[in-house]
């Protein structure tokens, strides 16, 4: 049985990690208890993106501390998962999700949030964005649900994926062994990590067939997607990270999880239904922990029918402008921009829309079904 | 009497006036009866956008074919107004205003849409930013006002300017003749701009007493702004251009116009009331020609409490930011993004906030007041 | 019998034709005899810059009134290419070309400059970055050497090269159609464009051997390159637009060109030497009417063995900083900015590297060989 | 009596510090003689590059680990100077300097290079770009001067400061105390800040009367200027750090430092100028361990007499260009990138200029003079 919690802290910049600190000083947070961070950080949320690295590297140095072991074994046991990009109204912030041993929950106490995490290995640079990516993606799924003691697919409600993308000196090596990359531009590589890490979301919750799935069909069959899939890619990491936060029996916290499915970037009806979606008591918004969302520019050029620039901005990536539309949107039903807004959502959601998750806290603990 | 319409017409680029001609041929359109064009184009929006230009262009090239005139002459009897920038789901297009002498009305009409135009004398660069131009646009506001039949100030719904910004060859020959500019930053220079403007507006509307403003409160007393004036500045003209929106008994249009006064970039209540103000044969989101909004990043940083980090991201600039930001929210309410959000709003509404104001048609003729 | 000369002229914007003008109508330059323009504007050089176009548009325009006929018609008769990007001290700018009938030379004259122009058809998307797209500008390289009267391989000294890119539309389109483009990317788009492009030109100067080219190849064979080739992709054009410039028997100009191979983007020892390749009266600075130079971030990351960022840098493209590079060394040479270095050098020179040429002037008519 | 020494190293990204770390386990750099750290990351080098704060953090731990301190011990006794910007062919690394008490050196021996470092206070931010910061940065170059035992203002060759720059957060602070900031512009108080400390290097060295520097010639008086000074901006600190490089009777070093004055970013003789002020047998490429220049967008939007766009780019702020214009002409000398070359010369050389210094290895211990 497993008790979680999760804490939405601000900070002043990637390596301000004074509000952890100040938590963990005051006991609110036992540093043993943290299972998976999930941060939004200020660089530009593409390739050289170091806030993200920094971000995880300041993290783990601070819980190392506290935990009397090396940053690298902070980052063996911790799930981080930076997402880079804060454009608009966003802010930058942590979201920390503890969990710790718990007494059996009173019967019919209903479904609770719980979470469970998994690694991957490290990828070869050759493997990123085709199938050795999606089966390793869906079998650490499987993991990660079983660790967070989620048995039922419908039970999952937010998948999100941390994976590697190519750089020069990836590209370079896997050439120098003869082997082909799947695209040597280095910000494409990125849609393709997210792409098939995403697929292997759909397949471990079987949203998608086995057999539709290969290397042909990645950021191709833009049908095949996972609603709850969630995929950033990462200069700073060589393998996928999986955190699963989904409803569980054997869970009790005093936290609940729902989702919806975005059709387009602006679609502000699927997060109200999203919130509509939690327990009656979790569903105001100042319950709200956090939402959590995916968007992209539409691929074919059109969001309401509308010709959008966002593909063809040689200035600013589409994925910087698809944040801080969504951001945007969040933010003006959640009340302010400290969410949870990532951009790239191959496979995650319908081509043009994404995933949104709404973390929420109940506020009688006899309420969740 | 007036008789006023309103057409939003979509392009494939700043150039593309393939949608104007095909009205124009269809005799939907007059040439003779356009007296301003308000666009978003697709540019940065800032100092080294020429999409502003090329569209001016383009569009008075094609209708100088109609007007048998050229296109310095277009210049001088429509107002065009471009703003740059169409970041996230804002759509470019423009929205045509035409004006006819029209038969007295049936009495008891009540007030109509109407659009008056003027414009300022050209600046000397020292003068951009300071009282000279804040002095030029007051005495401008006032004669599009009498242009266009709007007599009462509360009729004023929304006072479009587009003025003029510092380039380095307009800051040295300032230097050359022993003169100094408000700033030596050009992308500076357009926020001052827009501020002197913006604060002509006010005092020509009573919203600010005229014993407020002097060339110290520019860009310094964000207390001082008008609710309904918004402004542009670019890199193609000289001089402040100035149209006028409101209601009038002197208008016979089927259009109406009403503005509400957003207290932030996400301000969703505010866009919403300003429908809800218009005649409600008006208020149906299918009639709405078009919402002119102006925003920008909150100059203390925070939105609702959280920071942003729009101020501090030396990649892409605020105006970028706010534009992306509050266009999706009024897409993710008018539902597209074919809107005008224009960037830059200093003392146009509150510090962070913005006027936001929606031309709709009303459908049947006896409705508005 | 040609006559040829060459003017560079210095803009204000990408739509100041003012200094064309003061030419035309000091009789410096007759409208008949522009046969081609090539220039630097000042926009990104990536897939939104519509400077390229309003460039092309205002001259096509100043044109049309000087040879009495539609800017179209301009069009047909003036190849023009304009490359977007003047990052640095690059300074935007137009080299006009003239040809015009001449006498029949005085014996033992030596070779001149000459140059030559076409057009190929309009491409489908589909044919863009692929063996149509070579295969046609193969063809229309030997038709401008014929136009141009020059005869000999080695007279070739520099091919310019105006290609399509591919849109959101584009590739929409093609879809429509059941047809697949080489890229989704619209920035990669580009390369595929100006790399099929500039094999085409290898094909034609029998740089590369036809059994070498395939699609394969195209943006992989680093190997297969034109030492002579300059493409530039513009949103602009569906079609191709080739200029030769070379040496001729035929021409009576007081102007030579030479070229030599950057082996990476600071080669200044190839600028000098493509400098010191002009006959002695031309190889002074002075005597120098513009560089024409093609640059690129080299593909395996490294210059001269040290990491560089160009390739991941995800806030400034690629190509823009190479022409900021490779403009810089040309300027430090050359003695200033206003020289033509474009970016995205794929199979033109070398992985890295790029053809450089000089254009200069004969100060005593006994001299050229 | 000092002996100096000084290591370039290359890094894989702002947090690789396994270059240092092979030379601290090799032996060849002992963690205790390192005095100062100059180095250049790959990040935009403006406002939001977390690029220095991360190099230095991760450099500050490494070395805390071989000096058994706290990385804030090591950040007080060695001083870390990080410029982002790798622009074009600019390549990330770090030089490393060390020093640590030397034997009497032989009679007849002359100057050899020596280094000396000192801190300022914190500034408050309204102090930043003000004569406060002016005045405390004279103060720190005495004491470096002291420090280095560099003893005449001629052998000062070379004087970086690292100095902090407005944040909103700063902002907010300064006005919440009633206190008015220099700019509320962010990336202009860089600007500001690296102004003010050159003037301050410029009084220290007497390359300015101390009555003619006040609050209003900051950023105004192009006329009044250090030839040795380089400023670098950082929102990482709020003191300024002070590193001189010079000559001294006092240091056995084998190296020797020589500068010049470039005029304007593309002067390639200044920086050969600098090369043969070196000792002959200094004066080698492969002697060379370091060029460290200075270079920005000329101010009168003129290099050589044309114009350039680097002022009016709202895409890519002017030090990027810059840095990009001078990294290459440096590196199309030096022989590759890895170079510091860092963006923003205000009050260092003259207006569109900047100072060029070159550290280099004797090769015979015989040889300086």
């Amino acid at each position: 049985m497993h008790h979680i919690d999760a804490f939405r802290i601000a900070c002043s910049g990637p390596g301000d990690t004074s509000g952890l600190e100040n938590l963990l000083r005051s006991g609110a947070i036992v540093a043993e208890d943290i299972v998976a961070v999930m941060g939004k950080t200020e660089g530009n949320g593409c390739v050289n993106d170091f806030t993200r690295e920094y971000a995880t590297r300041a993290l783990a140095q601070c819980l190392a501390t506290w935990l009397r072991c090396t940053p690298a074994d902070v980052e063996q046991r911790v799930a981080f998962v930076m997402s880079g990009g804060t454009e608009g109204v966003l802010s930058p912030h942590w979201t920390v999700f503890t969990r710790k041993p718990a007494q059996p929950r009173a019967p019919g106490m209903g479904k609770r949030m719980s979470i469970g995490i998994a690694f991957t290995r490290d990828f070869f640079p050759e493997e990123i964005g085709r199938m050795a990516q999606v089966l390793a993606t869906q079998e650490a799924v499987a993991q990660a649900m079983h660790d967070g003691g989620i048995t039922a697919l419908e039970d999952v409600h937010f998948v999100q994926i941390k994976c590697p993308l190519l750089t020069s000196a990836k590209i370079a090596d896997a050439q120098a062994r003869g082997a082909s990359v799947v695209t040597h531009d280095t910000y494409e590589s990125m849609a393709y990590s997210r792409g098939a890490s995403s697929l292997g979301v759909a397949l471990a919750t079987q949203e998608v067939p086995v057999t539709a799935v290969d290397d042909e069909a990645i950021l191709q069959r833009w049908d095949l997607f996972s609603a709850v899939a969630s995929a950033s890619s990462g200069i700073e990491i060589d393998h996928n990270v999986v955190i699963v936060l989904g409803m569980s029996e054997r869970a009790s916290s005093n936290l609940a999880i729902a989702h919806a499915v975005m059709v387009d970037a602006i679609d502000a009806k699927a997060i109200q239904s999203a919130i509509a979606a939690l327990p009656s008591t979790a569903g105001q918004l100042d319950c709200i922990v956090n939402v959590f969302a995916k968007t992209e520019a539409s691929p074919d050029g059109l969001v309401r029918g509308q010709r959008h620039t966002m593909l063809v901005d040689s200035d600013i990536h589409s994925t910087r402008h698809a944040r801080a539309v969504t951001g945007a949107v969040v933010a003006s039903i959640a009340g302010h921009g400290m969410v949870y807004v990532s951009g790239g959502a191959e496979h995650q959601g319908p081509a043009g829309g994404g995933p949104v998750a709404v973390v929420a806290r109940l506020t009688s603990e006899g309420d969740a079904a």
